[in-house]
């Protein structure tokens, strides 16, 4: 089921409650969308300087090492070299310092920390010349013994990576270091109690490892310093102006010195919210004086980019007969690579977060390891305490004989219900999702042989945060609208869509643009699913403005008072009815006599965010014979608040859950016992092609958020969260095991389906 | 006598009358200095795309041609040739339609209109590829008589170039068609009075041929269409709203279908405010598929693109014993090449603007010839007129006995005066400029054998038109200031001067930018010597909007009302004094706190433009052997109303002046008895090189434009007016004979002391 070009209804709402759009929620072709298909966008790798050097960084073998000595000596005597950069380069970072993990991370100093980490750079004529000289850096290693998995971090015999980290969140304070960075507990009622009052009580352990967010384009940026001291930097990213405000800190530089132009992204999905490449680009073309354009291969973006983290948990649920849930208890252990991270606060504060529990404890520990930092990652943290949380959930109704669907919406919160945190949720829409996928026709489909059908919820908060635009009015009647949110899902669109709205004109009079760090006001990072909520506002908010000058020039032209003009279908109208209404274009085609050009921004740090629900439902074919598992259909209901353009919203649950498949199924990073990544390449590191998988169908489910003026809730994220939970319920559906550790690869179902499976860490009881 | 860094006090004015600034007025390095001394900045031809094409115009030998035909089929059958246009590949144009001349100036229809007239235009892989497909296209002309004089276009035997050309401003309205395009007439009081009441009446004949701007950059375009129906332009100009319009006029198209990325300029004049391959690089892009650059040669411009018009009068000026003028009178006539221009009305506005006469008339005549379109030089037409008036007053000064400075100084226009349009002056400072010359340590300088001393003035309006600007700040407390004027003579620096001195910060914390066509609102051209003057203000009020929006973030965090919060030196300032002042780097850092980024605009139509007033003295030496002019000495005083970055104000005091030189001595169109241009290039175009002239004084007087927030009157073109007439009283002086034919080339010069002149079509008159 796709929504229709006319926009269907959602089920928990009748039509009459929704405002009817005359844009928001059609589906134009994306203005970017001819440049993307015939290559002419330019992607980060697209842009060429003259005069251009090519850069190569020079890369740790070792996942631990103390460095004893760097000499360049050899590689800046070879052809074409024009400049060899390494640590000392860069301004000193101390422990402690703000910026000593970002710092250390993009260049090492007296460490390595992880295989891959950046050691050197070197700018040349050509890319061959870099990598041979880059080859040539000799740098002399003491290894050291690297800390490779959680059980190892969290195991107090072992030393710890970084003197000067102690656990943060500890009671009391700690007095030694530890690979345990950060501790977060949360926990509400009595949980004893709570497990005693259930007639069912279910614990269970698991394991993910760390996976890449997988974007098709690698890391790439062009810088060019001048010696004024001001540098233009060309990369793709999630934020343009965070990359200015990261490059010009590792730099030590004012941040006004650099400026960034945002290239077309070829994905991110959070990992492109971080830096790597563009300090080190600046640095080698001021050495150089000329631009330089550094490009990743494939095996530096998974050996030097930061995935998601892994995890082990240990997740207790306990619920009546009738389906109640009445405690939980979680503990939880997250992996950030080689430095701290909120991992573990995001997982403790999703993992019980979709349901109305009285009383749980919640204990989450983040540690650190010899492997690359890790990164964001759609809704990080939320799929891995989904798997567990909804897996238990998924076995407690089996237990109770409850329709997984029904258990759900037993305890689903809704609005007023209070979250981990302590505050209580606005409308949302989680109900609507569970009615949506029990409704729809596949819940009921039947099933072959091998196969099983698992369902499984996932819930994001969503952020806000500060953005701007900039809506200027041509002289011919149509607008441009200059946003500082990268267009990673079609926000182009959907800012045109609601402008378009707002002003009463057609979708394609507007030109939605990405302005640079100099042409557009501060924005903040496309993440969170905040670029359609909260930089649409500042969208709207500008357009809001526009009117209300377009209604004052009106006034004049008509020769009365503005409080007598009204604003509708793209045209000032004069109540009286004395006048005939002034389309926009009649008003901008006289904007000189009326006071000048029309421009405006609106600017904001977002409030009002709408939390986000999906439900998603799987259908799995195992073959027992090899353990391969096959997802042959796919139902994916998400709570969009309103779609703005539906297209790109469907787009949005196809790739997060097509993403979270991936993740339940097939990827994985797979390190030597010496943390050397063995598999840092897509055929090694599998993840979904379209043969994969089946059309996945997304069902938008609209509750408007009340907080946003087109009732916007953030929609990038949240399908990323159930796949991986709705996968192995459908995988012991059809074979009658519970599958724990991801992925779920052919030889680990094998293994489950031949050995019975082994639920040794696992345990069940009934209280009745 | 240079302003120095202190900033000098005009004589006119006493110091405590002007405000004290902290930054307007200092000579802070050009933001873009480095760049473009460096070879760092891109301008026009800078741009290369991937894939681009090479493109070239195939151009009309013949002054006047029937086209018979055009066979393009050998040229698109040659080795790259990816496409080939003509007239019939853009919109038809009807004669009298608004885009006639412009578009058959693009590219020719039925006829050719002058020597070097578009036919036709080729983009192939490589230039040379080009070159020799252009020449490969085959066109059939049939010649037809070419109109190529003044004399000959007022002929009424003569042809009419344009059978639908009916003289505008004729009464009664004209039955035929004719070559001249428009006829203005402005009159005050009764003339033959006036004349009678005069004590010395001289009348005088004078021609000026056509020169060009010179502008270093050649005109040069890379342009990419995409297959959405859309086109990215790169060029320089002098204003890219412009070029935007006008592209999308003459390709039929809607504007916003065209984004303009303004590239630096290497010098505009007046020449860069239309365009000439623009349409063409777009039409040849679309046929292709494929990026087109084309770039002018020298030849190219010099016969394609408009130069300024020649001039033909006779003006009659009468004046009493004691200096005051009685009565003018002018007959002017301006040629415009092929098509209409607004050169008539604006000779026949300046021709007696800077002195308050109370009896005149003037009548002019703009005619057009079988020449390029003319276009703007800095102040359009003036330079003629004030060649005429300015060395007949010099002229009744010597007749009369009276100090050439002391007879200006009696009958300057000042404050209240009626002007020639019949409008009062505001405060302008064309006495402060006289009173500067006379005190200047030039005037009363000794002179050597064979030298002469000449002094002229010249006024400009000046224009205002409309303006935007975007003023975002930093995280860190810098600000971006975003405008639509290209930066010609170092506007960047002027815009961030007045935004420093707005918001209270160091000039150097300001990133003055020149956005494009989608990332800032519509701005006029530059032109009119508006942008320090017209953009100025939309800074300035968005700087202040930003004021109020920092005043009221302050307040929030003070914790106090906005009304106790004030603006001081770059801090808000609590009135009670119980709080600290909040540098503006404190508010910017908090600013997600307090309401999200700050980011403005300003916009406007601005009024209140300041009429500037120079006054120039030139010496010259005449070598009476070779008729050679040097010019030895040369001191020019000009009102810029307040000098925000002095060092731009000189340098646009002496380029003006450079240029005027040129016009004097050296520059003009030859032709050929066919039409064809005989000095296509600068070996044959004389230019004044460094090494010609004398470092030019730059006195600048600063009497303060009241409708300015800072003062400012534009200052880009009145010293181009002066020259002229100021080097003829000059070689007058030096030689004791009127030349008032320019240029005063040797040839001339040594003609005019060899033969003693002759002045048979002058007369001079003493009515006492």
């Amino acid at each position: 089921m796709t929504v229709t070009e006319s926009r269907p209804e959602s089920s928990s709402e009748p039509p009459a409650a929704r405002p009817r759009y005359r844009f928001v929620g059609t589906r134009p072709v994306r203005h970017d969308g001819l440049d993307k298909v015939t290559g002419r966008a330019r992607f980060a790798a697209d842009c060429d300087l003259p005069g251009q050097l090519a850069g190569c960084v020079v890369r740790s073998p070792h996942a631990h090492a103390r460095i004893i000595s760097i000499d360049t000596g050899e590689a800046e005597a070879m052809p074409g070299v024009k400049a060899v950069i390494s640590g000392g380069d860069f301004p000193a970072v101390a422990p402690g310092d703000p910026n000593y993990d970002m710092g250390v991370n993009l260049m090492a100093r007296d460490r390595v920390l992880y295989e891959g980490h950046a050691v050197a750079a070197v700018a040349a004529l050509t890319t061959d010349q870099a990598r041979a000289a880059a080859a040539a850096v000799r740098v002399e290693y003491e290894p050291l013994p690297p800390v490779l998995t959680i059980d190892a971090a969290l195991d107090p015999a072992v030393g710890a990576i970084h003197a000067h980290m102690f656990t943060s969140g500890a009671d009391p304070a700690p007095t030694e270091p530890s690979n345990v960075s950060q501790l977060t507990n949360f926990a509400r009622g009595d949980t004893e109690a709570g497990f005693a009052a259930a007639d069912v009580v279910i614990e269970r352990e698991f394991t993910t490892q760390p996976v890449h967010q997988g974007y098709i384009e690698p890391h790439a940026v062009t810088a060019d310093a001048s010696q004024d001291g001001k540098a233009t930097v060309w990369c793709s990213s999630q934020g343009h102006f965070n990359v200015r405000a990261q490059t010009a800190a590792m730099l030590g530089w004012e941040t006004a010195r650099i400026k960034v132009v945002p290239a077309e992204i070829g994905g991110g999905f959070g990992g492109k919210t971080t830096i790597y490449l563009e300090p080190l680009a600046v640095l080698l073309s001021a050495k150089a004086g000329r631009p330089v354009k550094m490009v990743m291969t494939r095996s530096e973006v998974f050996r030097a980019t930061g995935p998601a983290p892994g995890s082990k948990f240990r997740v207790k649920l306990g619920a009546r007969s009738d389906g109640t849930l009445t405690a939980g208890k979680a503990q939880m252990a997250y992996s950030s690579g080689v430095f701290p991270s909120y991992a573990a606060f995001l997982g403790a504060w999703t993992v019980f977060e979709s349901y109305d529990i009285a009383d749980f404890e919640v204990e989450a520990r983040n540690v650190v390891l010899n492997t690359p930092r890790s990164a964001a990652y759609r809704a990080p943290s939320a799929p891995m305490s989904a798997l567990a949380t909804e897996t238990v959930v998924d076995e407690l109704a089996q237990a109770l004989g409850i329709d997984p669907i029904e258990m759900r919406l037993r305890n689903a919160v809704s609005e007023g219900a209070i979250n981990t945190l302590g505050a209580p949720f606005p409308r949302v829409g989680f109900t609507e999702c569970l009615e949506a996928i029990r409704d729809h026709p596949h819940y009921g489909a039947p099933l072959g042989p091998n196969q099983g059908r698992g369902v499984a919820a996932g819930h994001w908060f969503n952020i806000g945060e500060s953005s701007s635009a900039t809506v200027n009015l041509n002289e011919d009647g149509t607008a441009t609208v200059v946003t500082g949110s990268p267009d990673i899902g079609g926000s182009r669109a959907s800012m045109a869509l609601m402008a378009a709205e707002e002003l009463g004109i057609d979708v394609y009079d507007i030109t939605p643009v990405v302005g640079d760090t100099e042409s557009v006001g501060f924005t903040d990072i496309t993440e969170g699913s905040r670029a359609t909520f909260a930089t649409g506002m500042a969208v709207v908010e500008a357009c809001r403005r526009v009117v209300a000058d377009l209604r004052g020039r009106a006034a004049k032209m008509m020769g009365v008072d503005v409080s007598e003009v009204d604003w509708a279908d793209g045209s000032a109208v004069h109540a009286g009815g004395e006048h005939d209404p002034l389309p926009l274009a009649a008003i901008t085609a006289e904007a000189k006599k009326t006071g000048g050009p029309i421009t405006v921004t609106g600017s904001l740090d977002a409030k009002g965010v709408g939390p986000s629900f999906a439900v998603h439902l799987c259908d799995v074919e195992v073959d027992p014979e090899t353990g391969v598992v096959q997802v042959v259909r796919y139902t994916a209901a998400q709570d969009a608040g309103t779609a703005i353009h539906p297209s790109y919203v469907e787009g949005q649950i196809q790739g997060g859950a097509a993403q979270g498949i991936g993740w339940a199924l097939n990827e994985e990073y797979i390190y030597d016992g010496d943390g050397v990544m063995e598999n840092p390449g897509f055929l090694d590191y599998r993840v979904p092609v379209a043969s994969d998988l089946p059309m996945i169908d997304a069902v938008i489910v609209e509750v408007p958020n009340p907080n946003h003026p087109y009732g916007v809730r953030g929609v990038g994220e949240t399908s990323i969260i159930p796949p991986l939970a709705a996968v192995a319920n459908a995988v012991a559906a059809a074979t009658g095991r519970r599958i724990r550790d991801l992925p779920m690869s052919p030889v680990r179902v094998l293994d489950a389906i031949v050995n019975s499976g082994s639920d040794s860490t696992d345990s069940s009881s009934s209280n009745g």
